[in-house]
């Protein structure tokens, strides 16, 4: 069984990120509280703000790989792949690459090792991959129907996306059975 | 049609770069001719010599974004995107990632344009991307049997590879046109 596991939002804590390091720039400012965001997209929720600011936050160096792994994902990756299960970390890099990309791969070294750094794969169409399912908090169209079933990583923002739901890194195995029970073709 | 194109060995061409550097850098040492490899990993070439000393070649900052393309790899991939072919460029990072990345997507910027960015898949397993055809100078098994074709660019040193194969890249509508006679679900 191939888990496709996305980065940010779903084991890095992005949002979370974001909003402490906005807070300490510009403290004046009106500042978001993660549990009130409703798309996983930084931008939608400072539209009033100029973009560039914005985006300076999140696209200066240090900011991906200081990143807090979210409570449990780390763990849980961990065991998937002792149990046996080829675990792999699916993500789009920022439209502003030039340290998002590096520091992604540093991130998984950091945090899950050397030997997971080959298990990245770095891809903007997620539905290009294969996979038996992808666990993430949001989900992009693309150009192809997904291989994958989208294992929702709930987060105040996607209760509107339908599919099985991750509630937390604790549930991953009652969400992995309730997955193969309702897709037997995926064990 | 999906059709996948390696990069390194198939669009930029690293050996050449490897070579060039090597002997400005070390003109007493023994130099091997591109036209001599017998595989595409320059370090099976160089095992005289100290791993790190080769490798700090081609880890270094510069080297990978300072490749040069291979003749008619940019034209061809052009002339696919216009024509309506989606092409993506799928390619491994090196083990010392570090400047190797972003310079990757630098190089694909620089030379096939902002919007090819988006179309790039930086993975170690390429048998995991659905495709018809990936466009390799070189194959690595992966752990999937893959939906695509390895069409083979052809090098000196993977003479020994079966399939189809491209000599050179003015010769791609030929090849694809081969292909398609020998899988033509792949239309």
């Amino acid at each position: 069984m191939i888990i496709l596991i996305d980065q940010d939002g779903t084991l890095a804590d992005f949002i979370g990120g974001f909003t402490e390091k906005w807070a300490a720039k510009y403290p004046e400012k009106t500042c978001i509280s993660p549990e009130h965001y409703l798309s996983p997209r930084v931008l939608d929720h400072y539209s009033d703000e100029p973009r560039e600011i914005v985006e300076s936050i999140y696209s200066s160096p240090g900011f991906i790989f200081g990143l807090s792994p979210i409570e449990g994902g780390i763990e849980a990756v961990k065991e998937m792949a002792g149990i046996g299960y080829d675990v792999r970390i699916c993500t789009a890099p920022l439209g502003l690459y030039k340290n998002c990309i590096v520091e992604k791969y540093a991130w998984v070294e950091k945090y899950l090792g050397q030997e997971f750094v080959k298990k990245v794969i770095m891809t903007k169409d997620k539905t290009l991959i294969k996979g038996d399912v992808l666990i993430d908090d949001s989900f992009q169209k693309g150009m192809l129907i997904p291989s994958w079933e989208h294992m929702v990583f709930d987060r105040p923002y996607n209760r509107d996306l339908s599919g099985i739901r991750l509630n937390g890194w604790k549930n991953w195995k009652d969400a992995l059975h309730l997955l193969r029970d309702v897709y037997p073709q995926k064990s």
